[in-house]
């Protein structure tokens, strides 16, 4: 048997009003009503059983939203802590763990310095669950529940079986690292690509969330994209779509963290640009391999105080970065080209070589009018986009009105 | 208003058996109604209302067909002649006329030479006009009246505007070649680029059509691509997507017909392989910038006897594909890679360097469990594949039982 048809638009309707409160925060009822194209009555029969349950809560009205004949309007929100979510983006020798309340504010963040590269299975599932469970017993002081945890991974990863198929982080491969967190922790766990991680922050941004076929391109340490198509994230047959940061500048050229040559991310990632400059300027000591934002900010630097060794290098980037957007285009004639990621630092130094390299590349009508913009990098969306997963899993389960004691909400 | 719901529904419904018998041939009521998920009373229904209009007929039982107690089932089919399509093929050259009948089976087709480059726009719509007005007037002795037209263009197409945006087989460009066909022959008239149309014939293939995630290469005079993303052809978001043949194998690398440098056609198509090849070696003379089949057969017989020359330029065809399908399976991690067109003549001379590349680009990872196959030219398979986009647009005609006279069926 299926669940009666009310049930489910009575889900339906409580997931879209709990969508509305998180992307646009406080709301009065009508207002609410009128975004999601639903009756009075029915926002208020759903958002009275919400207040009942503590996920939501009241607002005094505020001067702007005034009701009929000019009485303001009590608003309703998302109570802040009616849930927690956490998330831990895996990257190379770097393990870092947040927590985002129930409105999708990150509001507790741990970066921790980890040998990543030589962790076997066991002891990387032994580091995780001893960290989310430390954490989990710091937050429940004054946070609700934990209702979710998403993890963000570098490289390929298959959400449908949980697992690291291969990711430049680890030695470990195919690795279901999902399944034992699950046992553990009695919540829905996540496994995705950093990069998607980043489109689901996109995504929900005001500029982008109209847009229906998305490239977005990641920067940093590696090179990573998301693909957005129709609306929805395009995931590949096998959970490996939109590996850009592999697709070939040129056969037999640049080593790649991959082991394969002459990827984009050769040339174009933060490894690879500081690679290329270390032993030639001056730049600050450190890990050459596994570049510092101040090693990479120097190094912007020089190129921008006319250093040519270092606008070379740029130059050469912007060249490859801009060649493998032509291929994107070429293939997925997408709305709109997003680049963004910590290495968007340096977008100034690679778009004159990248605009030429695309326009030498493609004929006008086949760059067409997709737009190609930058989005700046102000926090790491990597982790604000997990925590936006990791709430809409959690939602799912929490608006399962049937199935008491599912959340325990104090 | 909109239409009634049990009224679409039966559109719905009429459309699908339509489908089934053009995929399957001739097929008994029950078998029609389990294939569809149908109730027996509704496939009686609209099979006796399809008769009456003489879009299908009776076929006596065969031996094959035996219902309940063994006795045989009356088998109903589309008639042949309820209605025919006209296709026209646009390439280098060359303009193909094709006729189908309305079980989709090619029955007439003319090639013409014709000096394509050298067309403005009133001369092609000018063309096509007689062309078709010719044939329409030939077919109209013996056949039913035509339902639809499809003009399948090598390049890039707007089906969304019916215009021509760029084609290496015209030196014009942005040309509304659609609005005047429709307005002077009064049937749906429909604009796609040839790779598409290759892809229509082949998802309605038995082997593939339950492939929700495909890519379809076509090597021939150009290089094609057609992607399917979960069961439906991914046009892009103005149209041009998978143009695969332009994306790139090196910067400035081979001269494309695009005009650009580097393009994978610029190595893989036949042109780009007769140019190597026909200074170099003893070829059946001709134009080589145009190479005909003959040519093409003479070059390959070459490479299998072992001329070095001609096996080191499919080699290096070979590499570059194989660098190319690298860059589709990163960016799309299909469930199937299918080559296919007139150019798989030359696959076994081509396959050790493209398997290679493939292997030197990715890691196995990325490869994963996409199948790499290949499919038989034995005919053309961009006007079959014509025939059967023409013919879905015209069913839709056919079946809108409320509008007399749109469709006068004899």
């Amino acid at each position: 048997m299926v669940a009666p048809a009310t049930d489910s638009i009575r889900t339906d309707n409580t997931l879209a009003l709990i969508r509305s409160l998180r992307a646009h925060g406080a709301m009065a009822r009508v207002d609410l009503a009128a975004a999601n194209q639903l009756s009075s009555a029915t926002v208020t029969s759903i958002s009275g059983e919400l207040l009942e349950r503590g996920i939501v809560v009241e607002r005094p009205p505020n001067a702007r939203n005034l009701g009929h004949r000019g009485r303001p309007k009590t608003l309703i929100a998302l109570a802040p802590d009616a849930a927690c979510v956490i998330t831990v983006k895996l990257s190379i020798n770097e393990v870092r763990f947040t927590a985002g309340n129930f409105c999708g504010e990150l509001y507790y963040s741990d970066t921790r310095a980890v040998d990543t590269l030589a962790l076997t299975a066991d002891a990387l599932i032994g580091l995780l669950s001893r960290h989310i469970d430390a954490l989990r017993q710091r937050l429940a002081a004054d946070s609700g529940p934990v209702a979710g945890i998403c993890l963000a991974v570098q490289g390929i990863v298959s959400p449908l079986h949980g697992s690291i198929v291969w990711s430049p982080a680890f030695a470990l491969r195919n690795v279901d690292i999902v399944s034992p967190l699950r046992a553990r922790f009695d919540c829905p766990v996540q496994l995705e690509n950093d990069a998607n991680c980043i489109s689901a922050a996109i995504t929900r941004h005001p500029d982008y969330m109209d847009t229906r076929n998305l490239a977005v391109i990641m920067l940093g340490y590696g090179v990573g994209m998301a693909i957005m198509i129709d609306g929805k994230p395009y995931l590949g047959a096998h959970g490996s779509s939109a590996e850009f940061g592999h697709t070939k500048y040129e056969s037999n050229g640049a080593l790649c963290a991959c082991g394969k040559r002459g990827c984009i991310e050769a040339y174009v990632s933060d490894y690879a640009l500081y690679r290329d400059a270390h032993t030639l300027l001056p730049l600050p000591s450190g890990d050459s391999a596994h570049p510092s934002e101040e090693q990479m900010q120097a190094l912007v630097r020089l190129a921008e105080s006319g250093n040519p060794i270092a606008r070379q290098i740029f130059a050469k980037a912007g060249h490859v970065l801009g060649t493998g957007i032509a291929n994107v285009l070429a293939l997925f004639n997408p709305d709109q080209v997003l680049i963004t990621g910590s290495g968007v630092r340096a977008y100034d130094q690679l778009k004159p070589s990248l605009d030429q390299a695309l326009h030498d590349a493609l004929v006008e009508e086949l760059i067409g009018q997709t737009r190609l913009d930058t989005h700046g990098w102000d926090h790491d969306m990597t982790c604000t986009g997990a925590i936006q997963l990791a709430l809409k899993a959690a939602d799912h389960r929490l608006v399962q009105f049937d199935r008491p004691g599912v959340l325990p909400l104090s």
